[in-house]
């Protein structure tokens, strides 16, 4: 495949790392970059990571081939509306979020159709790291990609991003919308609410510095998580309001059954379950689950 | 200091460490182990882990400066009142397991009195791995030890205790019974019960092993805990009952603070916990939780 002009909007990991890959790769004659911060880009640039930029958003799109959004995800929801309303973009438009249902409610709303190139991806790779500067061109090596076409989108278009994807070292999987939301709600967004809220938990303990003394490495792996960006996540958890909510619900009765059986003593249904659970994840660990290396 | 005999009962990863750590040192004349499993004793015995075994306590026991309890803890409830009850051991008791307030409880209901010469203790150390074959003389360098004193701990035990610990390297730390017990259902029998519970959450989600194969790494680490031993957790959630269904309520009413922010979408009060919380556990990583090799 040969992409003519790349375009990032929102130029930091995720994006960057794009860029880097499919320069790297040989995909790309120009790759170009739109965000509010000047410095941000002009970072970016001297890193090589992209070969030009601005601060207006029609320059950048301008005889893009594809449109990267790379934003946090709320504010993707006012770039796709306006991609598609104000400039109505023949580009194919993708992202990167790690949400979906409401990008493709915003653009129904906001530009009054579903477009046919638009074709909404989520590459399931990061790191605790974040920001251009930690862009790299193997983030995306031996990562899984979730694109949730919809019945609109264009065949040619969705054909076009899955290519990409695999070029830069990707599986691709197709998935709906609402799959994608309620998947990501149960694997992602959900322990990191649960990890915030036990950290927010510990913190109003009394003497809670004391109580922190006292964690172990089972702690500190299972909270890792809380330390990540709060305004990335605020936005994760409004942009995906409704499957996270029923995912915290759906947690909070299994813990209830939990607790009900370690208050009545109920050793039977206590102790099979947590051999049912130990032993999911046993497996998950040898099969399923990214290897350390690739987190 | 110089202990001529100690005893072990229950021989795994616990007693086993601290077997082969207080050997290396020099600290200890004859370590002799009291189990269920034969085969595990003479496994221990054929690895230099300990010099001889008995599968009768009493013979375990005789002439023995210090025993160390280091069974399961529900077992060490009926351990410690044969110690005291049935035995009236002159010599020094301790343990190293996770729970503190059913042992006491347990000697007082089982053997009438507190004994002065129990001094309980809990190593902050661990693995993944179990078992004798996996002791090693270096567990405990560099980890806490807590010991739960009481009112009618003779001093000279505690002494004796207390330098064991630090002669194989570990920092010994004093609280009470009830301030161990709350401590630790917090940091790490709560953590414990959560990740339990967000297995058994998504295990009963339709497609679950569809859903689990876009686990990232985050859901990876968080987990991990899930796949301790299911019997060792079963027991202590029972020894620990009241601390740690504290620690889930506590859990469970700040989760449904969060929960509320994200329904009500209101960003203030979300953005600012998260915004806390993530910065406490930044500072926690670098000050506070044990480095990532010490696990």
């Amino acid at each position: 495949m040969k992409i003519n002009r790349l375009a990032i909007l929102g130029l930091g990991l995720m994006g960057g790392s794009l860029a880097l890959a499919a320069k790297k790769r040989g995909l790309v004659k120009e790759v170009v970059a739109w965000g509010r911060s000047e410095e941000r880009l002009a970072k970016g640039k001297s890193l090589g990571v992209i070969d030009s930029y601005s601060l207006q958003l029609s320059e950048v799109i301008e005889g893009a081939d594809i449109i990267v959004i790379a934003t946090p995800v709320l504010h993707a929801e006012r770039l796709i509306v306006e991609l598609f309303s104000s400039y109505k973009t023949q580009a194919i438009v993708t992202d990167v979020g790690s949400t979906k249902g409401n990008l493709l409610n915003a653009v129904k709303v906001g530009a009054g159709y579903v477009p046919e190139n638009l074709v909404l991806a989520h590459p399931i790779a990061g790191a605790e790291t974040s920001g251009v500067e930690a862009a790299t061109d193997s983030l995306y090596e031996h990562h899984r990609v979730i694109v949730t076409p919809t019945q609109e989108t264009n065949t040619a278009a969705l054909e076009t991003i899955t290519q990409l994807w695999q070029a830069v070292g990707a599986e691709v999987i197709n998935m709906t919308v609402e799959q994608h939301d309620k998947v990501l709600a149960a694997t992602s967004h959900l322990p990191h609410f649960l990890a915030y809220a036990i950290m927010d938990t510990l913190c109003s303990m009394e003497n809670e510095q004391e109580v922190f003394r006292f964690a172990a490495g089972g702690f500190r792996d299972f909270t890792r998580i809380a330390k990540s960006s709060p305004s990335m996540w605020h936005d994760i958890a409004l942009a995906n309001k409704k499957a996270l909510l029923e995912s915290i619900d759906e947690f909070t009765d299994h813990l209830a059954q939990l607790r009900q059986a370690i208050a009545e003593e109920n050793s039977d249904v206590l102790y099979s379950t947590l051999e049912h659970v130990a032993q999911t994840r046993k497996n998950l660990h040898d099969n399923v689950l990214p290897k350390k290396k690739n987190k």
